[in-house]
């Protein structure tokens, strides 16, 4: 049997529990750990705040086989995210010197002081591995299983590319979708009863709302084809049913 | 002194960890706790799996004055989150009899069978409070400090319209925005000294990038208006100082 590969995510931000930035890097993990059959099994967004980031990083690097953090890694006073990874692992946060001799090597090229501010982004958790980042130079990093990554979307992703090529990977978990024309209340009796008799697979029912009626689409998860086909055809009948 | 009064938010839900559904009410709740002076400290989005959302309840409710969840109340198999409230308050989850009455009389009038599942959007904690739904009508529910919410987004919203007066508010949170053409690197180390300048207040700044370049918006908050205002007039300055 194929392993299960889990994995959580750290959105670490205060401008995202205000509501001044609206995250939209969850969306963008959850859709490739789904593609490459992951299972994100939780988010937490934690504020700016060195015991918060701690206690999550040690909360969720625990339990799961990957943890994915964004946000707080630039050259400004609250961005602690390194110094409290560092923290968290026990390891002093320094800085490291092939990211400060290319940073400074870039620098100077463009002509720009390597201010102490610039200097921050070199700082990461001794021992600590590079993420590259192609977009604006400054590197994520990654300590065992916790990958440190920017918050800025166009650069996690870019960052997340260079990432998921060094991860195992599970089975992937096959999806169908069944649009079903009835709200949850006329079919959830006889969906739970298919899910009981399908306990290999997930089904999930998510009511849509527009307009003043409801419809329903019903997912259904496995990791077996045949398991999926069985399924699949019982929630297809049962809408046809229903409609009849 | 004004009381300080902080929320955690539950979003519970498979799909919101798949990427299937993009959640759309973290940033909506963010927005409507800034309006009212609540400081929103921490977001997780759980799986729709009672010991997560057990564990989950359990460790923000003691942390925090309020909880706001979303999702899982619906009348399918999968809408575990009433129970799951239950549970972690050592509770039992029952019919609501006027939540029962109420539904059981709508449908009549629509001449739609009360069936089981959607006499399941009757169940509740025992002793919880109505939260109405003036949208679809099954309620949602305050049990002590926790409120539960629909994931729908537009009877979310509409439900926390009925929320939000209930609360108490604490002093507001005022902010200023500094616009600043330059990338946090030319600006990191001065920002820093004047966080350190003003220790009621806090400093936050956020990189963007478009285009092959940065530039950030620096943003001032504070509890008092004179605090707010001599912070502002530090970081205008030094963002002046930069251009020349």
């Amino acid at each position: 049997m194929t392993e299960i590969v889990t994995a959580a995510m750290l959105v670490i931000g205060d401008e995202i529990l205000s509501g001044r930035t609206k995250d939209k890097n969850i969306g963008h993990l959850a859709d490739i750990m789904t593609a490459v059959g992951i299972d994100l099994k939780e988010v937490r967004i934690v504020p700016d705040e060195e015991d918060e980031i701690v206690a999550a990083v040690n909360a969720v690097r625990a339990r799961y086989t990957y943890v994915f953090t964004t946000g707080g890694i630039g050259p400004t006073h609250d961005d602690i995210t390194a110094d409290s990874i560092a923290k968290a692992f026990g390891v002093p946060c320094e800085y490291d010197a092939r990211a400060y001799a290319m940073m400074e090597a870039n620098y100077a090229g463009r002509g720009l002081e390597f201010t102490e501010a610039r200097k921050r982004m070199a700082r990461m958790p001794r021992g600590a591995e590079h993420i590259d980042n192609p977009v604006s130079l400054a590197p994520g990093f990654r300590v065992e299983n916790v990958h440190v990554m920017a918050g800025v979307p166009s650069i996690f992703q870019a960052m997340l590319d260079n990432v998921v090529p060094t991860l195992k990977t599970g089975a992937k978990m096959l999806s169908a979708t069944v649009h079903c024309p009835f709200g949850e209340g006329a079919i959830g009796g006889p969906l739970g009863e298919i899910q009981k008799a399908h306990p290999d697979t997930v089904i999930g029912s998510y009511p849509k709302y527009a307009d003043g009626k409801f419809w329903t689409e019903l997912v259904v998860r496995a990791r077996t084809q045949a398991a999926l086909d069985s399924a699949r055809a019982a929630v297809e009948a049962m809408v046809a049913a229903q409609g009849r």
